[in-house]
């Protein structure tokens, strides 16, 4: 193999049902105003390396400059990780064209400099959506009227106190996986398990655990990989009570009802009224692929109110095929003086390819439907019928050369094309060609013109 | 600007316009069974620069590994700077599961470090389309018989001497553009400048300038570029003789009927014969946007049959926005034993895009062509309108919070959403809704369910 490891590579069988997936999701992203934007694949390390610094530089894939040598100006570029990042940087950049709320998608592919193993790949792609606004609370206290600014943000007290964007979100990705399921034939469902941060953040605060909570969300994220003695051990090892740790076993295993009573820490509550909120307005929305689970924290920390991750219900080991949350001040890393809050989510398109090319057949070699067979003395005709067929919208090709009718069709049955068109001299002298299809054999006499 | 410069990024309107013209693209090349494959953006040095070595050299850019030092496993790979030689790697290390011929088709970025000029971007989208076929008449001289390749690969001889693909390629691509200008209602028409390399070949070494065969192809390549002047001194300093320079002369501006009295010698003729061929298939495709011109040569020195570059009739100064041609052997620059040979295609999507943008208007900022207003009263009406919108694929936002109505227009009026959605208590007591046109401002009631 000459291709470079851990970049991988799909069969044309493979990239046929991925271009599938990937216009069903721009379908359905762009279907409900989120805007297709793209970045280019490199960014300033600057800015790649704004929040996270050592962690992320360790992933980048560095652009040293020219092979002939150490190029000053492209040295210190890298190609992006995420699509997070770079839309920040977007937002900021064109913050004096764009019109907030924003809504976009972005679909690319990142570059992660990523240890081997399954799953994990050096390239992969991400479908990103999320809304963006400014907040121009803080500024106004200050009394500063940009004109600008209003005239491009609205007044967004209402929005940030308003959770439809984060059930929005929500609600397009579970249409958007349903949509692939289907159209794939794939009978599979999945849960988005949903759950706000300020919950978990004010239990811990209530239990007077405050200065230990990175521990315990990380040993939290952890739950669903290990099992409960494991968990409590690895909580004991923070010399947590066994009071205290029953508590946290009672806190991730109740259920929305119960909530309520578990604790009356002001941000846990003011959380549980943002989780009712998003749960409200996904009913309205006829979303029922959704599950409170109170230990959802997600590992990244910029996430501050809802987050939620999704997996396929027969497949609980398979990680989050979507996965997303609200965030605020998500420009504050990369430009101190920018106020931009919002909401996103994204389908992990490469973990749910890995499922899918498992699940299905992988024959189509080609996206044609039809060959039209070559006969030396009939071409002009065959290709008459070509032209015909395109200008019908059908995917079809035309055999290049005389070759033996046999070879011909070999060629056809190769690459799964489903039907040839035979146009010889006797179907000429008929007036019409026949169809052939490939998986039955039969043939059907149909007239030209 | 925190962007990294050349880097090229669309705004909302661009790039609304750009995926309907990627689109396009795909549609018209999977349509005539060009499969869509996509290779990783890093390849090898080794692969990239086997052709064109120290010029490929300075322009790539190449991957330094981790920012935090280097790589010993990553410092040898650079993004690709073209889509023919990953794709010439491709066919290299999947020929045993490739039926041949293969028809691809591949639309990807690829980053070039290019000088800062006016249509030259680092980093710019490609659309290409080839066939590759394996030629196995030196195998089967070779008394080879090796069955996979047998199974694989039809019997070439024919499709070798075949032209069909040629115009094939031309005809796509001829297909595709019009089609664009179509969807996007520009009344544009184009020529494809049609050639073979074995005439301008054949010509040059009847002259007894075959030494000189470079430099004189070179000129030719400049001709539309400079004055007639100027075309004839840079052949004087080539000490060509003033008989040979109106020959060269005489040879470029023929017409197809003349030219076979120009010259005897057999690769001229044998050139001649194969352009004739393929004009013969693309008048039996209908296609006419095409026209004979003995002064393409294309710069790139793998195309040895027919070359042709595609001009927009009333932008001559624009640069081809589609070209390509016929090579032999296009895999031995990177695997010696291998003998692929092929024809293909690509169209110069952000060229095309760039002249695109400047002639249309960009208004659109989201792809939502309905928002539904927020009112208090009645969320959940127009939640469900919402719901019932998806449902019939519209493309439709919610506004998210109970805004001043004029808020709530200003909002689309400044995206350009076409239709805006009144849905309040007024309307909910007449069980209806408000259809409003914001272009118009003519309102419209119409019943619900």
């Amino acid at each position: 193999m000459l291709k470079v490891s851990w970049f991988p590579e799909l069969t044309p069988q493979e990239k046929i049902i991925e271009e599938k997936i990937l216009d069903i999701i721009k379908k359905n992203y762009q279907q409900v105003g989120y805007t297709p934007i793209e970045t280019p694949a490199v960014e300033r390390n600057q800015v790649l390396t704004a929040k996270g610094g050592n962690e992320v530089s360790k992933q980048i894939f560095w652009l040293y400059g020219l092979a002939q040598g150490c190029e000053k100006d492209t040295k210190d570029y890298s190609l992006h990780f995420d699509l997070t990042v770079p839309f920040a940087r977007y937002v900021i950049d064109h913050k004096g064209e764009i019109n907030f709320p924003f809504k976009r998608s972005q679909i690319q592919k990142v570059w992660r400099w990523e240890r081997a193993q399954k799953w994990r790949f050096r390239e992969f792609y991400q479908a990103d959506i999320d809304v963006i606004w400014e907040e121009i609370t803080n500024l106004q206290n200050n009394k500063i009227t940009n004109n600008k600014l209003s005239e491009n943000s609205l007044n967004n007290s209402q929005i940030s106190k308003n959770l439809f964007y984060d059930a929005e979100i929500i609600f397009t990705l579970v249409k958007t996986l349903k949509d692939i399921f289907k159209n794939l034939d794939l009978n599979y469902s999945f849960k988005v398990r949903l759950n706000n941060k300020k919950i978990i953040s004010g239990f811990i605060k209530d239990l007077e655990l405050e200065d230990k909570i990175t521990e315990i969300t990380t040993i939290i994220d952890k739950k669903d990989k290990i099992t409960a003695e494991e968990f409590v051990k690895l909580l004991e090892k923070e010399c947590l009570k066994s009071e205290q740790i029953n508590k946290i076993q009672q806190f991730i295993n109740q259920d929305l009802q119960s909530a309520e009573k578990l604790s009356t820490n002001e941000e846990y509550l003011a959380g549980l009224e943002e989780l009712k909120q998003v749960i409200n307005f996904l009913e309205q929305l006829w979303i029922s692929e959704y599950e409170v689970d109170f230990g959802i924290v997600r590992g990244l920390d910029y996430y501050t109110w809802t987050v939620f991750e999704t997996f396929i219900d027969e497949e609980r080991s398979l990680w989050s095929i979507a996965s997303g949350g609200r965030y605020e001040n998500f420009t504050k890393f990369i430009e101190p003086k920018t106020n931009f809050s919002g909401v996103g989510g994204s389908i992990w398109v490469s973990r749910l390819e890995s499922f899918i090319f498992d699940k299905i057949q992988l024959n189509q070699k080609t996206t044609s439907e039809y060959l039209i067979l070559n006969f030396p003395e009939t071409t002009t005709q065959c290709l008459g019928l070509f032209s015909k067929f395109l200008k019908e919208w059908k995917k079809v090709e035309f055999y290049p050369s005389p070759d033996k009718f046999k070879k011909q069709l070999k060629y056809a049955d190769k690459k799964w094309i489903k039907y040839c068109i035979i146009l010889g001299e006797n179907e000429l002298n008929e007036n019409c060609y026949i169809l052939k299809n490939m998986e039955t054999w039969e043939q059907e006499k149909i007239p030209l013109k």
